[in-house]
């Protein structure tokens, strides 16, 4: 038995444990964004009111990691084992995670300054950003999917149900990002209520239905 | 048996986890916010004394963090399985120990500078943070108690005696930013001094009565 | 039967805890090398378009630490127990890991900033970083080589394939190096891609072959 | 038995993690002070040979918190459980941790900027701590010890073997920042060496003596 569990464990612990270790970082990093404002002596006060759009992008991309760690721990909950590829479909979900508060700091500081131009380019990036979020969790959910028709039945959950959310989120960021360019940047702030959508929709946390034997 | 421990563990496991990488990175983020003065050289040892509000908001919020881990260690001892509701309960409480930095930083560099109108802000910053964190922790509390009249008996702690803290809690903070906007902020800073009330009064660690089977 | 169990858990589990979490936190923290360009109002897009050698550098680091973190991932699973000396061994794989995002930045800031003198100089210093990284792993290997033959035949692993790849590593890092202060920096930028030779050769996945039992 | 799996795992695993999570970030941390120098185009060669006290001290502070993590591993393998007072007892030991950054970049900087006032004002700031340090270990091991004699045997370990050691830190401590002070700061920076000893001298990754059982 003790067999059993070491392997079991080896196997999907680490990986549990290092993305872990990354949303909890990515989550708590977005927090250094938020600095004292420059203000005089004072006005610290409007200082703070000022960086507003600090505190927007700053929720929006908590939310996000929260989804995505959600999102991540019930796709793992029917993972039995991980081998190569599976390992480097999940890095590349923690490498979107990890580059968030990049897009998010580039978004408050254009918003904060304002030129419309800059703020176009920040919801671009924003959008682009969360496209590629987006795109690396169909790479997972296909490697997922490959995975099951070949071996155990663990893994097996409706590919088309899951690959369906992120091509929407998808859509969503892409028409969000263009409304953004070409009516105002303050319309393409939609984008960051994306993930609202992702939380609504996720399946993370329910309960796994009980799963029929496939071959059955 | 393998399964159990699975279905066991993951449900617990990863969001105990994210949470401890969380608060451990929010304790080790405030250090950051210790610099190396600007000094003229020779000077280092005045500009480092100039900086004891930095210190003192350090500890506090250092001291914050470990009764918020103490807590949460303490609420999910009691909880054998988490489901969407909980999961994102425990989310707002994450949430809260990430933005302690912020109000840290702002509230160290305000009486690091000086001016009675920026403490003030920043104290009442610090004490609306705190207000905030503690009502996540009534939120959490509510739904485990919600969840506990229904299924399992698990969760049943007191429902009545787990709000009071957060609640008294509150209190203070709004007694004590008040002081700090009516008479000096430096009064104010006795919401530094509340965590102490809590890490006190905390049934964390306590060793768990032995519940009486609830319905008996 | 527990106290098997503590036995095993204590002695790999938490040396793989601090592992994950300075693999994550090396990932994560490489993120703060991007940040939000100085910029003239309204010209945010080519300021963020200037960075590029920020974010070749930032991407070849994550990459560099996701195939570490792969081969740690398997070499801990033929390791049964730790000692003092492996102990050590893997702290200097760590010190590796941690001191990767400081050349990352000197090399994105040379290749920015735009002097042949100081992008040589970044190359030399991310090359000479990266041979210490993969003399680290051959002292690790070689620890658990030597301790392999005189205990238990749990990690036994070729020896000669362990640190075959660690040992190229080397050579193409130094004649990396070489090429860019001989020729040209921007030659010397391909230590970038030895990362991808790691990763395409990495054993750290692959299911481990049924081990003969040494002794027979 | 999953009862006495949770009561177990719920009491020690945490801490650990938190603990893991603690001295894992206070690690990656010290990297920050490794920071692209100042430096005219084309010197970046000599900006970096510069700042030379930064590695130094970067290296001692690693050094020092893998001491710790090894003592922490080797005090927390004989614990069973944790209760209110060890777990603050903990906490001491990881707001020690957590510190160590700030001393070490005051220490660097002051070495790197040059006078010989900032530099003795440094090196008694980084003993301070240290002695700090060591203190919290001997709180923790005098906690350790009281419970040991009253609950189960399972702490058991001298106790008087135990603080010797941070006893013997503190003064080596002591004496080097006094010779810092009195003669030359260049002299105090032997207390960098002092996690030396500590490494050398640690039980942390002995194998424990099998313990024979207290009472009899």
């Amino acid at each position: 038995m003790e067999e059993n569990w070491v392997n079991f464990a080896c196997n999907t612990i680490r990986t549990e444990a290092l993305s872990d270790g990354v949303f909890a970082i990515a989550m708590t990093l977005l927090v250094l964004d938020l600095r004292v404002p420059d203000h005089e002596t004072g006005s610290l006060l409007i200082g703070l009111l000022r960086q507003w759009p600090g505190y927007v992008s700053f929720l929006a991309s908590f939310l996000y990691i929260a989804v995505i760690w959600t999102n991540h721990h019930g796709a793992f909950r029917r993972i039995a084992s991980i081998d190569r590829v599976l390992s480097w479909a999940n890095m590349g979900v923690l490498l979107g995670a990890v580059l968030l508060p990049f897009p998010t700091a580039v978004l408050a500081d254009a918003f904060r300054a304002g030129s419309i131009e800059d703020e176009r380019t920040a919801v671009v990036l924003y959008a682009a950003l969360a496209v590629f979020m987006s795109t690396t969790w169909i790479v997972f959910f296909w490697v997922l999917h490959r995975r099951s028709s070949t071996t155990s039945s663990r893994d097996t959950v409706s590919w088309k149900a899951q690959v369906q959310r992120p091509i929407i989120g998808i859509l969503c960021y892409i028409v969000g990002a263009g409304l953004g360019v070409l009516i105002h940047p303050a319309i393409g702030l939609v984008v960051l209520l994306i993930p609202v959508y992702y939380a609504v929709t996720s399946e993370g946390l329910r309960r796994p239905r009980p799963v029929a034997p496939t071959g059955a």
